[in-house]
């Protein structure tokens, strides 16, 4: 029989700041043979994205690290080649936790990798890494479940362009609210406003936040989707409503510090407004996923939801690819393919 | 007839960070006489409270700053020596706006003053400064609203034998909870918990905040109810549980800063835990505060609810002993008495 070879990335070391070449091995091996219960997942599409940054660091957080030597974590979309576990049968298309790595090996019924499978008849597959996939989640369940926004408020949501900001700003103008979205550059501005149809979008690299808050927020900002931190947060502060929800989703900003995170400096906002700050972590909504999955999907087939996608290829782009995201230089949800479909 | 010569502090200058002599004036003037439907009122005490600080500078906040030689905002108690009005007679105790000054005049429905009548037969007239007043009802609602604490749960409050923080612990002991103060020095923590009952206390002039509250708080921190801000707000974000409450009710420890305020570093342990931080204005509350009052009232005259209040003489020691409040240098709800009983 042929050896598969596989491929990963493994961490090599924990990065101070911005990660290095050096804090990453690229490593190759044969692919064991499947045990019963077994399947042999074929990595497609890996889906990068800001929290795995954090994976990296020692410390407490919401999911432990990933370890010295340990195989990067990811989010991925593979075909399932080998099977000897009746949950999946070859030829299956699952998403799951695969790991920066072009095969996956394991128990079929894997609590980590907690595959399921998709169908690829109802959307193109990137788009169950973007809008039906987490950072769909995160978005969908963020807003309405911790923001609460209500038909005529106005959300402003950061990150605007990102695989998270595009499906809040997008399920907020289902819900009726008037949408502002924040990103860098012209064309992610223009992309929000023309093909998402969001209502305005500050551009923060050509202008000020706070002009672009006053201009396109006459009334105030009552929620907040925070994907950014730093001085956007801080910003936005200063222009929220009474009982103003900000949703604390991710801080983008802070992530490749090697100075402590700088803290909202306007968070006595929240006094004078009597606003409230909530964290969200998208694993807290597993339960109710297809709910999610049904709406969006339904505003899909309508015609009334779009996604876009940044997908780069070869896995061996792996460190570059994920400082694109740090960078700003993605537009749109970043996906890694690592083999054809 | 005899004229009555009123004195009053006015605001003479905004202050930059830590307030001088020179920003305010002592003025005196003789009280004019009162029209139909005005009252006379004899200031007895007055409530000197860390918000004042807020109310001195310019800028949007929940209320409108004082101006430039207005007479300082207050509030306080006094009794009613002249009326022509059927809403108050002569000898009634009132509680309302009266400024700092020892006389008040005007409209009996005032709006700013907003005076009501309090019973002296209920308690003595420091306590409706205290636990029966505006400190006592922002400690009540902002931990049972906001809060949300059960029964079980660790609660922890900051400048905790302040008047807001007293009620703060107490109301949680009621309701069941773990009550954990923090306070500055070895009295005001012996206080808290021989005479308050509260579970323990943490001095944060001679230890580690830190190292207090993984003593103290072994099952970690479910509601957090800051007072103070700074450093102590930033410590605690790192051992609260997951979907913590954190009562953001002031911020005592940058009020004077004239550098920008420290955001908590540490936020992002909201997102981490899915917690939430949530601003508290105790007018929000008005239509129910009798509520309030009926249930400390009930635990007053039972025993279980005890109330310290830090007295001072004299109107002309306003200017340094508001200043107490910001060196931590009251122990208990600071009361300023410009008149006899």
């Amino acid at each position: 029989m042929t050896t598969i070879m596989n491929q990963q990335y493994r961490l090599a070391a924990r990065p101070v700041g911005t990660p290095k070449h050096s804090d990453w091995s690229f490593t190759s091996e044969a692919v064991r043979e499947i045990a019963d219960g077994e399947i042999l997942v074929q990595t497609i599409y890996l889906s990068l994205d800001p929290a795995m940054r954090g994976w990296m660091n020692e410390g407490k957080s919401y999911i432990r690290p990933v370890a010295i030597d340990e195989v990067m974590r990811a989010g991925g979309i593979g075909k399932v080649i080998a099977s000897k576990s009746p949950k999946f049968a070859v030829g299956d298309y699952v998403s799951g936790g695969t790991g920066v790595q072009k095969y996956w090996v394991g128990a079929a019924n894997d609590k980590t990798a907690a595959f399921y499978k998709i169908d690829p008849r109802l959307a193109p597959l990137p788009k169950f890494l973007n809008a039906l996939g987490m950072p769909g989640m995160t978005a969908y369940f963020g807003l309405l479940d911790v923001g609460q926004p209500k038909a005529g408020e106005t959300v402003v949501v950061s990150g605007a362009a990102g695989a998270v900001g595009q499906t809040v700003g997008q399920v907020a103008k289902q819900k009726g609210c008037r949408v502002v979205g924040i990103a860098g550059g012209k064309d992610k501005c223009d992309f929000v406003v023309n093909e998402l149809g969001f209502d305005a979008c500050i551009d923060y690299k050509s202008g000020s936040v706070r002009d672009g808050l006053k201009e396109h927020c006459p009334n105030g900002v009552d929620v907040y989707f925070d994907n950014v931190g730093g001085e956007i947060l801080d910003t936005v502060l200063t222009r929220i409503n009474m009982k103003a929800r900000i949703i604390i989703c991710g801080a983008i900003s802070q992530y490749n510090n090697t100075t402590p995170v700088k803290g909202p400096a306007n968070y006595l906002s929240l006094l004078v407004n009597r606003a409230r700050m909530e964290g969200i972590v998208v694993f807290d909504y597993a339960a109710r996923y297809a709910e999610a999955v049904a709406e969006m999907g339904k505003w899909m087939a309508e015609g009334k939801f779009q996604t876009r996608e940044d997908i780069v290829q070869g896995i061996e782009t792996f460190p570059d690819t994920l400082m694109m995201l740090f960078d700003g230089k993605n537009f749109g949800k970043l996906i890694l393919q690592v083999s054809p479909e």
